[in-house]
């Protein structure tokens, strides 16, 4: 049996404690300051309120006072915030991490220097930890499309576990792995934390189209605009291909899981896609953030204002072209600059022969 | 002006004539011996019936008698069948066609020989031709994601335009560019038509999830099954890449709109959807062809029987591994051999690293 700790006890954190306590293990759920609720609901009633089920006997549930309890012996360690929380967990960490654990990431997003050098979010943690107890650790990910309450209710869900040993992915998936949870294991850390980070980018763009129809009272028409939704995924999975291989990953990463899949998943709803369609309707975003939807949280935009604007540093510097990545800059200027939704069609697919 | 002669007048070829006659062009539909229906209509009310909209000025509609007064003097020849007609219009264009016409084809699909060697339409075209006459006729086709009544009603649509000669894809393009009607294109014929054509493949398989729902009775509940859809999306798209390589194509271009891009429309709904629906929910496929869709026209379940019968003898010649395509060869054993919906997730994603 192994012991699971994770920190941060949100709908996918949470999901991923399903198939592990079925396979026989201890999962530890470790709420942080904002999860007070819902560790209380868990430890009362079983019940996570937010996804809406029982977790699983094998299930407990710990305050973060109660951390360093749970995070005694755990074999494996989990990162369970959100892109958001990456810096609070990292100084968490420093002192809850312990030699010879095996870390899972399920945080997705990126953070960038002031000369728009990009950063994965598993390297925010390492950039926080001394030097060898970063050397000691097991550096792991999990990336692929997953709805937190699908692999909760056990619908078929197909994943990657990567990171750099094939002997570390190998113990992590095999706890996970159930009839239902599909591991494969990757070494291409990189390239699938890249494709995960920037697919959604492009699922906020997946809900102009249903705005668009909105505003021009079409939403129940005959004919809607999944041509128009196509263009603009095909247009997004170009540039996560190219975002895969410019961090330095296997180019074919951006076609699998980590890559198209998970981008198709994040394409078919969300709060992200919630906030693309307002947009469509010709709301401004920064009435989208302030009004509409004020306070929710929103990982997409939030990686388009810190790739967008790396690529404009990237850009000056002579890094890439100003012809690179021409969907997400149009993203930038939407969420930041509230430009209005002209898609700039010319600009795409520049590279085809 | 130019004029089109279109040989089949279903939605797509009628919708295309859309932009066509928008940009001042002549468009003359013609239809088959199975359209006289719609062309009754559009000759008299100018309504396509199944596109339940009317066709501009500057459309004109013929019955197949008199096809040779249409295509006399035309410019641009489209051929606007669906797959099944492929060898019948052949046999039409030995007496229509003629020298310095340029040719657009609408059809996707393949044609395999017993010993599994796999063709485009268009050649199968080409091989009922004079030699001569193929030679002094422009081969092209229209690729991407494209709902014909979308392209109708004038939402934006991108798609690409492929063929073997950068002066004639310009003047075809020109032709049809509108402001909602994006043409890029491409000299990977091959790689287009390909992609175009195994897409087709994977849209039936979208249809299991809803099937499977259905069948537990959980089609309305709060979790859905986009995870299944989307790891099935993913091998399809891996699978469309390797078929586009297999055949000579840019492995590129299954990113695009020609390879992911229209696997993304296709997957969002349609008749090969609606038919690997009935198998989600434990209809043996012959049962679904001919009971629950007896006579329906399945473009994507007759690629899968001619693609999938010609992998097993490419396999048995040692041209390609039994581990390739195993998507496409599992969709094959559903539709040919009536195989119950067992997904084979051990056999996806072997390539990743």
């Amino acid at each position: 049996m192994a012991i699971m700790a994770v920190l941060g006890s949100g709908i996918m954190a949470t999901a991923l404690s399903f198939p592990m306590s079925e396979n026989g293990h201890e999962v530890r759920l470790v709420g942080t300051h904002l999860d007070r609720e819902i560790i209380d609901s868990i430890q009362k009633t079983g019940i996570h309120p937010n996804l809406g089920l029982k977790v699983n006997p094998g299930v407990s549930a710990y305050q973060l006072e109660d951390a360093p309890t749970a995070f005694a012996g755990a074999d494996v360690v989990m990162c369970g915030v959100n892109s958001f929380g990456i810096e609070w967990i990292a100084e968490q960490f420093k002192t809850l991490l312990r030699p010879g654990q095996k870390l899972l990431c399920i945080t997705k997003g990126m953070r960038a220097d002031a000369d728009g050098t990009l950063h994965l979010l598993p390297e925010i943690i390492q950039n926080a930890l001394p030097k060898e107890l970063v050397e000691q650790v097991s550096w792991n990910a999990v990336v692929g499309p997953s709805i937190a309450g699908e692999v909760a209710v056990h619908h078929d869900t197909a994943v990657v576990f990567c990171g750099h040993n094939q002997d570390d992915l190998e113990y992590l998936a095999d706890l996970f792995r159930t009839d239902y949870y599909h591991v494969w294991t990757s070494l291409d850390f990189v390239g699938h934390e890249t494709g995960a980070a920037t697919k959604n980018i492009y699922a906020f763009a997946a809900g102009f189209a249903a705005g668009l129809l909105k505003a021009q009272g079409k939403e129940n028409d005959r004919y809607v605009m999944y041509n128009y939704g196509s263009a603009i995924f095909a247009q997004g999975q170009k540039e996560v291909r190219q975002f895969v291989t410019f961090m330095g990953g296997i180019p074919e990463t951006a076609d699998g899981l980590g890559g198209v899949g998970d981008m198709f998943v994040t394409s078919m709803g969300g709060r992200n896609v919630k906030a693309g369609t307002f947009v469509g309707q010709g709301i401004p975003f920064s009435q989208v953030r302030s009004v509409h939807m004020k306070g929710v949280t929103l990982e997409g935009v939030a990686a388009i204002s810190v790739i967008g604007k790396a690529l404009r540093a990237l850009t000056s510097r002579g890094v890439i072209q100003e012809s690179d990545f021409p969907l997400c800059r149009f993203l930038y200027s939407v969420v930041e600059e509230d430009a209005p939704l002209k898609m700039p069609w010319d600009k795409f697919f520049a590279d085809l022969r």
